[in-house]
């Protein structure tokens, strides 16, 4: 097994822990870059200088003082700014919310990875209010892939992948409604996951679509997001959709490898409708894996209208007054989307649910005779910057509203997926999500830590000036 | 204590588990009595004289031959008609539903009643598909007060209120989604107990609404909806929205009294926007409770506003495919409402399902200061027949979507209730909603029979030519 990258948090945490380097040192690094690198990806809306390397001291003197080592030991990273930070309004990638008061503490998981030791060092770009798969922010600015910078980073959470894949931090975390994680971790070529619904709390965080939100890590390796979320996980009061599941680690399993495991590929809906490269990939990965088994997840198009159902009046709901008093201060691409879905009709989003129950239990019997299954994140790679739309399969379709085609029948009834970057050739990585049935997130890391050992899925810094 | 009513289910079975009388004999007599006076008053939809002769047969077949003796043994009861009657197709008092394949097997209520030795005798009349407060059904024709024929029963259990009313059986079940047990029985002057939703199973009912809706019995004593309800509770694996608690008898407490008890009367909303001998009656029964404290719902203006919305669109959900393919076949009262549902916009619907967590947690605080409280049934005694308007605190509203008004509240958060009549004078009877909290159907019963035992609540048979 290859050594961790040097900018791995794995590896920081280690350097740290046996003091071979200080946590101000590694924050001060991390800052460096984010100075050098973020005016061209424009990935950060706020860097926390002050409040990291006040953290990073703390840190250094309790371990100089014999404190004891912690798995994320000065590590930097920065979260999608959705996620409350203490003392900053938490604005969701919209004007309207720089209005609010400032957060008074950090959300959940803020917390509970700076008491595993790793640092703050910022809050990251986003499509306005999650509602987007493009990474672009009429307020804040696009994000920019830092792979290519006339490209997208992908959305909701483009700064987190755009963070990640510069190299600016090892960690950030994302929000995934209907692909906003694994969007991003395929257009960017960074490792993402999206738990179970309902694993990771969602506590101090602003909400998109209540049933469908999850939070979750970004990394450049397996083991990094792997460590990650077993810091984040475990029961949490503050959240009320949250799991009541003890915490279950996945770290340990990782290095098991993949005998014995059951995969096979998605097949129908999701080996159509994309680009060659999107299914050459998946091939890839599945020859590499010994997948030779197709599977079906019965009417995963119609899963697909109903998660946009949802999507659209849970949303609408949400942001109605804001709709109702405010509408010039959104950007009018999620506005006009919110204003259809406050007018879609209720039988329409209470049919979609009760799909939605239908749906789940068929696709858990699926998991009755597999472990894994895989499928194309995106249906093509990172579009260029300001592209309007594309061609899949010989149809022009608009690109916001068909980038998510292969993410959303998945959250929509919240399975954990890694998704897991693919590089055929020279140019902007694929993205391939590794699905697993609910709170099996240790088969889907499992099954990527061994597609990264292999080389088949990894994750590089991307080469900025 | 006086002696229980010749007629009651109580005495009945008591006559018919001493061998008193046979089933037979008690069976024939409430087949004899339908037939003299259903068709003036048109309770029933369908008599099962061959079942229920045959049952009673059998039953007396086993108490003969020393069989154990059972709590309704013999008692003749009949259920509205959107409870599976093996044999029948549910109609659910719609033209459309005729259609149906007849049920495979009875509804788990008539299961358990007949498992205690009740005898299912027949169907009753109900306002179409349950929404409706009238009893007025145009494809079987409206159901006629016993009390006063050319007036109301009320709805949609009228029948169930009606049959009872008259003496021609001491037992039916009713739904309740919005007030369609409690209404009826204050229309025709007996008791019902809406009990905590999800307490008695649905399975083998045709739904109205999924949320709001109840299964419960109506009778003249309450003794006997006691014994009926006793007899139907226990987790039912066929339901997916009922307990799982074990059955809570409410009989051995019946005759503890009300020693102790902290009742009040509603007041705000409540208090108003009714006739005068609507609250004469909620103040006699006040009174001989010793209640002088006053409680407030909060917002229960819009608690049934929001009753109101998520009824018509989970009731137009249930129905779009019909409203789609054949509405000319629906009571146009009941269709016209369910088109309106259909359109509501989403965001409406969830708004009022928020809401309606926030009024059950007010309301469940009242409940930590008072044990049992005191509202009226209906804004009126039983309006006419085919009256279409009345004139409430001196404005003119619609009648259907106003008799509601003080029931919905209620129902919308599942508290359990039994509803009791009042004889102010020579008049028709009025009716007090007797509340608990959620579990509590034994605190509302207590009270119920107090007022009864004490004279001032009774149910008596209507004087039918």
């Amino acid at each position: 097994m290859s050594a961790p990258h040097p900018l791995s948090a794995a590896a920081l945490a280690d350097a740290v822990n046996r003091r071979q380097r200080s946590a101000r040192d590694v924050v001060t690094e991390a800052l460096a870059r984010i100075g050098r690198h973020d005016p061209s990806v424009n990935a950060f809306t706020d860097v926390l200088g002050g409040r990291a390397l006040a953290q990073a001291d703390a840190l250094d003197d309790a371990l100089d003082g014999g404190g004891p080592p912690k798995p994320l030991a000065g590590v930097p990273f920065a979260v999608k700014n959705l996620i409350d930070i203490a003392g900053l309004p938490t604005r969701a990638g919209s004007k309207i919310n720089r209005e609010r008061p400032p957060a008074s503490r950090d959300g959940t998981l803020v917390r509970r990875l700076e008491a595993a030791g790793a640092i703050l060092v910022g809050a990251l770009n986003m499509g306005e209010y999650a509602y987007d798969f493009t990474g672009e922010n009429v307020h804040d600015g696009d994000a920019h892939n830092p792979h290519a910078l006339d490209h997208m980073t992908g959305g909701s959470s483009g700064g987190s992948g755009a963070a990640v894949a510069a190299g600016m931090v090892p960690l950030t975390l994302g929000s995934d409604t209907n692909g906003s994680i694994r969007v991003p971790a395929a257009f960017c070529g960074c490792f993402g996951l999206k738990p179970t619904y309902g694993r990771l709390s969602r506590a101090g965080s602003f909400p998109f679509v209540g049933s469908l939100d999850h939070l979750g890590p970004m990394t450049r390796s397996v083991s990094d997001l792997a460590l990650a979320y077993d810091a984040m996980q475990g029961p949490d009061p503050d959240d009320p959709v949250a799991t009541t599941r003890p915490p279950e680690p996945a770290m340990p399993a990782l290095e098991t490898g993949i005998d014995g495991l059951r995969i096979a590929v998605a097949g129908g809906y999701f080996a159509r409708g994309g680009d060659p490269e999107v299914f050459a990939a998946v091939a890839r990965v599945a020859e590499a894996l010994g997948a030779r088994r197709t599977v079906e997840l019965p009417e995963a198009a119609r899963a697909r209208a109903a998660a946009y159902l949802i999507t659209a009046a849970e949303g609408a709901t949400l942001h109605l007054d804001r709709l109702r008093t405010r509408p010039q201060d959104f950007d009018p691409a999620v506005r006009d989307r919110l204003i259809a879905g406050a007018m879609l009709p209720a039988p329409h989003v209470e049919r979609a649910q009760r799909f939605r129950r239908w749906y789940r239990a068929r696709v858990l019997e699926v998991f009755d005779t597999v472990d894994v299954i895989l499928a194309p994140t995106t249906p093509c790679r990172a579009p260029k910057g300001g592209q309007t739309h594309f061609v899949l399969d010989g149809v022009t379709l608009p690109v916001r509203a068909n980038i998510g085609v292969f993410t959303q029948p998945i959250s929509f009834i919240g399975l954990p997926v890694v998704a897991a970057p693919v590089w055929l050739d020279d140019g902007l990585p694929l993205g391939v999500q590794v699905i697993a049935a609910p709170w099996r997130e240790d088969l889907a890391l499992r099954v990527a830590r061994h597609l990264e050992r292999t080389g088949i899925c990894t994750a590089p810094i991307a080469e900025l000036a």
